[in-house]
C-alpha cells in the first residue's frame, strides 16, 4: 500500500502581545478542520520584540533559511511600543514580505451579517483587495541630507516596474475572473503620480484584453475612499499599490466590521517561498495577555492559509464557521479569546 | 477728507462643468457681505478645458503676472474627460499651487446640522486638516526609462525639507492655539517612509516646545483612517504631507456631509502670492449647466478668503448663514443652484 498521508509544515511565529493568543486559536482551528490524514507539522519561532531587546536581531539570513522550509508561515502580531517606530515594521515585516517576494498581498473585506458597522444602514460589503507587496514607495529607497539640521531634505523614491505590476495586475484580474461579479478597479493617483500611473494603467489596460470578461474600472486613491464609506457595494475586486493599498484596507476593515475580524495573506503565488498569513490587526499590547482579543481575523487568516495551499473545502468551512458564530454573537455574553477559538474548532469539525 | 475705502481685488476663474454656475453664486453671496465702503473688482479668467482646447494652453507666465495683480484668486473647478489625465491637475492645479507656494492647503471638515453622513449615530465632527501644499510626491520628480516596454521602471520621487515642513507645521499649531480644544495630530507613515517619517517627526516636536498648550497625537495615515470612520470626533487639527492630506480630506469630506459641502484654501500665509479658495468637489461635467450643483462648499471657500484676508467678521457670517440654510433644508423641496445662492446671499445680508 502506497504511503496516501499528507503533511503541512506550518512556521509560526506568535510574535508580540496578543499575538500569542490569537495564534493559539488559530491552530485549534486549523487541526480541527484538517483532514485526518494530513499530518500538520508546526515549529514555532520567537521572533518580535523579546528577541529584539535581548540579540538586536529582528530576521537574520539564517532564520530566512529556516522558515523556508515550510509551505506556509502563521503570524500573529509584530510590534510593540519599547521598540522605536519602524525598526521591527522594516526589520522584521517588510524584510519578510521582500526577501520570499510575496508579491501579493491579500485583503478581503467582508460585512458577516451580525457584525457591527460605522456606516449608516446595512451596505452589502463583500470586496477583496489585491495590493502589490514588493515595490511603490516600500522599498526603503531614499535618504536625507543635512540631516538634523534646518537644511535638511529627506526623499522617498517609489519603485515600480512593469514586470512587478504586471504579475500582481494578473493575479487580480484573475481572482476577479473567479468571482461571480467580475469587476476590477484599479486604484491610483496617474493624474498627478504620472508616471507610476501611467505605467500601472498601461499594464492594467493590457492585461484586461486577456480577460475579457472581467468589466474595469478606474478611481483616483483620494475618491476611492469617498466610495469606500459612501457606496462600498460598488466593489469587487481592487488591485492597487503597495501604499495605496496599505491605507484603503485599513479603511476597509474599518467599514467591514473593524480589524478585529481582518485576515490578510502576504503571498508568493508561485509557492517558490513559503506565504505568510496573518490578521490585519497589531499586537495591542494594551489587552495582551487577558484572553480579550478576537482569534476571529486569525482563524480567517488560516481559512486564506488552506485556500492558497488548496484545501479549499477546509477554507469554506472556516469561513461558514466565522459567519455562523458572527452571526449568532448578538445573543451572546462576551467571551475570551478562548472561548471563541474552541466555539469555532467545534462548528468545523462537526 | 481722506480717502477710507477699502478695495478687494479678485481673480475669478470659473473653469469647467459647473464651476461657472457655483462661482456665480459665490460672488453673489461676497458681494452680499461684503461692507458698503470695500470696493469689490473682480477679474475673469478662462483657463480650463476650452481653452486647452484651443490654444494648448493651460497657464502662461503672464497669466501668473496677471493673477498676481490680485489680493485673492476664487476657482470653481478645472477638468474635463476630453482633456488627457493629468494635464489640467498638473499643468494647472499643480502649477499654480507651486507658483504662488500655495504651502498650506486649509480644508476645514464640519459636519453641520441637519447634513447626512454615511456615518451612523451623530458623531461630532469639527476638525481642520492643513496638508503641506508644495512638497512631497506632490514636486512632479521621477520618470521611467524603457517607457512602454516590459522592462519599464517608472519612479516617483517624494521631496521633503526642514523649511517647507516647518512653515506649514507651525501654521497649523498656530490654528490649533486658536481653537477651543488646542489639539494637533500629525499624520504620516513614519514607520515605513522613515527618512521624510523621522524629519516630519522631528520638526513636529520641535515646534511644539513654541506652543506648550497644544496637546499633540501622531497617528500613522492608515490608522488616521480608520478613526476617521469610528471615532471623527478625536480630531481638531491634522497637519500631514501633500499626498495624505490628499487622501484623507477626500474621505473627511465624505463622512462630514460630502463634497458638496467641502471647502479649501490654498494659501500663501505671508500673502507674497494671492491664494486661492476652491470647493473640494471637481467639475461634474454630468450635471453640468442644469442648475443642480450645490454652491455651497463654493460659498464657504468664499468665507475662507474672507478670513484670509481679515475679514473676519463677514467670514462668520456666511458661515452661519450656510449653517441656518443647512438646518433648513429637510422642510424645503430641492432648490437650484440659483435659489441656493439668492438664499445665503438673502441671510448674509439681513
Ligand atoms: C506595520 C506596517 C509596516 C504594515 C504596512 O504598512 O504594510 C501594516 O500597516 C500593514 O498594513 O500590514
Ligand atoms: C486634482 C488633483 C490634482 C488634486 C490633488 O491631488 O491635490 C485634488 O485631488 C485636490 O485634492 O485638490
Amino acid at each position: 500500500v502506497p504511503d496516501m498521508s499528507r503533511s503541512l509544515s506550518l512556521a509560526v511565529i506568535p510574535g508580540d502581545g496578543i499575538g500569542q493568543e490569537v495564534v493559539a486559536e488559530g491552530l485549534k482551528v486549523l487541526s480541527a478542520v484538517l483532514p485526518q490524514d494530513v499530518k500538520l507539522e508546526t515549529r514555532e519561532f520567537d521572533f518580535g520584540a523579546k528577541r529584539y531587546h535581548a540579540t538586536g536581531q529582528t530576521l537574520t539570513d539564517e532564520d530566512l533559511d529556516r522558515l523556508k522550509e515550510h509551505d506556509a508561515i502563521l503570524l500573529g502580531a509584530i510590534g510593540d511600543p519599547s521598540v522605536p517606530s519602524g525598526v521591527l515594521e522594516r526589520g522584521f515585516l517588510l524584510k519578510l514580505r521582500f526577501a520570499f517576494d510575496h508579491h501579493v498581498n491579500l485583503r478581503p473585506s467582508k460585512l458577516f451579517p451580525g457584525v457591527g458597522t460605522p456606516l449608516a444602514g446595512s451596505p452589502e460589503i463583500d470586496f477583496v483587495v489585491v495590493r502589490e507587496g514588493t515595490e511603490g514607495p516600500y522599498t526603503g529607497n531614499g535618504g536625507s541630507i543635512r540631516t538634523g539640521t534646518p537644511q535638511e531634505v529627506a526623499t522617498e523614491v517609489s519603485l515600480n516596474t512593469a514586470f512587478g505590476i504586471e504579475r500582481v495586475v494578473r493575479d487580480a484580474y484573475a481572482r476577479a475572473q473567479a468571482r461571480p461579479r467580475k469587476k476590477l478597479t484599479l486604484v491610483h493617483k496617474n493624474n498627478v503620480l504620472v508616471h507610476a500611473g501611467h505605467l500601472w494603467t498601461r499594464i492594467f489596460q493590457q492585461v484586461g484584453a486577456e480577460f475579457p470578461e472581467v468589466s474595469t474600472d478606474y478611481l483616483h486613491v483620494d475618491a476611492a475612499t469617498i466610495f469606500l464609506v459612501t457606496q462600498p457595494e460598488r466593489f469587487d475586486v481592487i488591485v492597487t499599490d503597495n501604499l495605496f493599498g496599505d491605507i484603503i484596507t485599513d479603511l476597509a476593515a474599518a467599514v467591514s466590521g473593524g480589524i478585529g475580524v481582518a485576515a490578510s495573506g502576504n503571498i508568493n503565488p508561485g509557492r517558490e517561498f513559503p506565504s505568510m498569513f496573518e490578521p490585519v490587526h497589531g499586537s495591542a499590547p494594551d489587552i495582551a495577555g487577558q484572553s480579550k482579543a478576537d482569534p476571529t481575523a486569525t482563524v480567517l487568516s488560516v481559512a486564506l492559509l488552506l485556500r492558497h495551499l488548496g484545501y479549499e473545502a477546509e477554507a469554506d468551512r472556516i469561513d461558514a464557521a466565522v459567519q455562523a458564530d458572527l452571526a449568532g454573537r448578538a445573543d451572546l455574553p462576551v467571551r475570551s479569546t478562548v472561548e471563541i477559538g474552541d466555539a469555532l474548532a467545534a462548528r468545523v469539525s462537526r
